[in-house]
């Protein structure tokens, strides 16, 4: 029905993560109206995503240079990592203008259920890299689930032996929330860890 | 903060239509787990879809020929045509499977406002279309705003001379639709065209 063309702009929206029939449709018509050079920016930079993103050979979140800009940044303290399993959580960090230290990125998080044992996860770079730089606190910044737990508790227990902070991102209800609307588990650890006023 | 290529990728995103920033940067993201196959696909399918597509020389649509499908197909009867405002339309009523005429695609809807006047929306090609097609009926499926209606008033007006039915698509409330969240206006003309049961 659609000519071609079309129909290729729409299936390859329709890959995306979130895209159903409707929006990858909306989203191909409104290409059809952009000027060339909207086109070919869009064109360059997939292809550059794909060419020339790779991993940061310290931290593994991903850059264009061998070391990324964070790790080659001397200003930042390098005696503090956070660790994070997703360079996305990683930008959302940098985003809060809270933190300044450095940062490690896992190559994902411990899951037995989906067969991620400790080994695969890129700990051993970890422990190099802490005891390279003489770390002073690791900062866990892993999502709250089960993995992210179990991962958690995994490298609190191989970092046992080093005399090293390790600190866990706050749990509880987010500013601005409604209560009535937070889940049963977030609102126990929230009484739990409930702060004098 | 974010790579070059990765924050232009994210910008591409950024410029569709109902695409905002946390949406923009899942996309991006998520390209870059893509395959080189992938990638090459999108990259093609924007590149074709400038170079490529052009407008039906009869009837306006988007089409990679001369003449688009539709408008070369024998099959249709072209004695109807169904007159829409948008490619998007056409496309829509195709799905429905339920008609088999011809259409046109106006050059947008008589708007005083936006200063879109009668001479502009491609009607003279639609009158020659009509007399040298020995056209039957017209199908008027605008949209259902003050546009649509000035529109569809307009080209019943310079049609009336023509001995041509004329009609339009009906109005009234969506199957399935719960009449609780039905605008006033459509529950008006909804009790206007009642029919006997």
């Amino acid at each position: 029905m659609y000519p071609k063309p079309l129909k290729d702009l729409i299936d390859s929206f329709r890959i995306l993560p979130g895209i159903g029939e409707k929006t990858a449709e909306r989203l191909a018509f409104s290409c059809l109206n952009y000027d060339e050079e909207n086109i070919n920016f869009f064109v360059d930079s997939l292809k550059n995503v794909k060419t020339k993103i790779t991993k940061c050979e310290i931290c593994n979140t991903y850059t264009d240079k061998k070391i990324c800009d964070i790790c080659s940044n001397n200003q930042r303290n390098n005696k503090k990592i956070c660790i994070v399993d997703d360079s996305k959580t990683l930008y959302q960090i940098e985003k809060s203008e809270k933190y300044s230290g450095k940062y490690y990125v896992l190559n994902g998080l411990i899951s037995p259920l989906d067969g991620i044992s400790a080994k695969e996860i890129g700990l051993e770079k970890l422990v190099d890299l802490i005891s390279k730089n003489e770390v002073e606190e690791i900062i866990l910044a892993l999502k709250p689930t089960i993995e992210g737990e179990t991962t958690s508790l995994y490298i609190k227990k191989i970092l046992e032996k080093n005399e090293i902070k390790i600190t866990k991102l706050a749990s509880g209800i987010p500013l601005n929330a409604d209560i009535e609307y937070i889940d049963n588990l977030t609102l126990q650890v929230a009484f739990d860890n409930r702060k004098e006023f």
